[in-house]
């Protein structure tokens, strides 16, 4: 049939990510936002740890739109947007959601991106790592 | 002492206060969306069911932002909005991000508003008994 | 297994039923916009005749984003949208793309919401019968 | 006389320019959405093909409202827009608008720019080929 077949993250699996991201980010002492977005870039799951950044709120968000909805980690399309690179400038389409620093993975099943986790609160470097922890939790 | 009361609602009540949402919706079978505000109405946890409509997604955080920012149920407040009323217009102040409808129902605690829950998936009518579960698991 | 599976209407679906819609207006002597949203609300196919309104241009999308995220006619969401029924003020939500009159058709499969037609251009009941035009283009 | 020039291309070229971009994708087996914007950067019509980044929906939308509005592809916009070249940060102008990375290209007629295309969803490269496809197909 010619039809097109969009598997997403469910509920449970999003938020099995979230909370494995939310425990990394314990682990490591530091507050964090974590957004798990399903197919299609939309808002899936959320958990906001007490006293992480009110800015990284939307960010988390952002990253989790980015990856879903790109496809690549924000960490690889913050090289692709760097000056001169294919990318420079994609930043501020989407209404400006898309993000180019690191924190945003793509969450893949049988080859498809089915959704994304943003992390956002620390370091890009530690947002990526918080990420990467909650892609781990998903099958 | 002159200083914001930043009492709220934390991870860990959110994360009851929205579980307990989506058991109701889940009982009453109605897809929901079901987003938990903290003090200042920014987000603090988010849970969307599978196939619940998706403009409902940002009604159901708009709804949660509207109870924590006035303090009144979403139902209340569309009581005041109506033509002639003394609210009549309020849902196109703050970026159109206030909500006149069933759904939205502050969280409170010691006779202060520490948050917010906001549902979005069924009729207004729906939306607030979903509300009012995941209040009732607030403690 | 436990995923979401969303059905989607297709590109060449969603030309036949722009299509059908395009000569319909034209039948009438009306000139319009016709947008056709996929699953999600996102757009999947746009034709604008010549002279049409431009201020329709973006209200014949949103009303395919209403049909498409919420499940009805613009036109059954306009009835309940009126002061004191149970959804007045939805069309301040979701960024203002919420459209309450006549003109939005959801696009239904197996008892599934697949897409929705959205047409500007003429009154809200011209709009309405050139968008079930479109919808009965879609098999 | 002083009056504004409103030749613009006509909804069936425009829909042929989609076209003959759309079989230039399916040809390179890369999905994509194809916008063609009229005189004034307003949408004139518009394909997605399934499972193209849906993140390109809008860009490829934008990327013809650039092109259009300014008159130069956006490859070429891209290289002004550089650090230290003439439009270094026009891509926050025109609320977020203007793309600056190749897929935009004007349609000319008589030395006049009379709309556009814009196509998103491969790389830059690979989306301004498939523009250049849809303008061939322009008279």
């Amino acid at each position: 049939m010619n039809v097109e077949n969009i598997q997403s993250v469910t509920l449970e699996e999003a938020q099995a990510v979230a909370q494995a991201a939310i425990e990394k980010a314990r682990e490591m002492g530091q507050p964090m936002n974590v957004a798990v977005a399903e197919v299609g870039g939309r808002l899936k799951a959320f958990a906001r740890m007490e006293t992480a950044w009110t800015a990284s709120i939307s960010i988390a968000q952002d990253k989790a739109f980015t990856s879903a909805t790109l496809g690549f980690s924000t960490q690889e399309i913050g090289e692709m947007a760097q000056p001169g690179q294919p990318l420079f400038g994609i930043n501020t389409t989407n209404g400006g959601r898309i993000v180019i620093f690191g924190g945003g993975v793509p969450l893949m099943r049988d080859g498809h991106v089915v959704g994304a986790v943003g992390v956002s609160g620390g370091t890009p470097a530690q947002d990526h790592e918080v990420a990467e922890a909650g892609v781990a939790a998903f099958g």
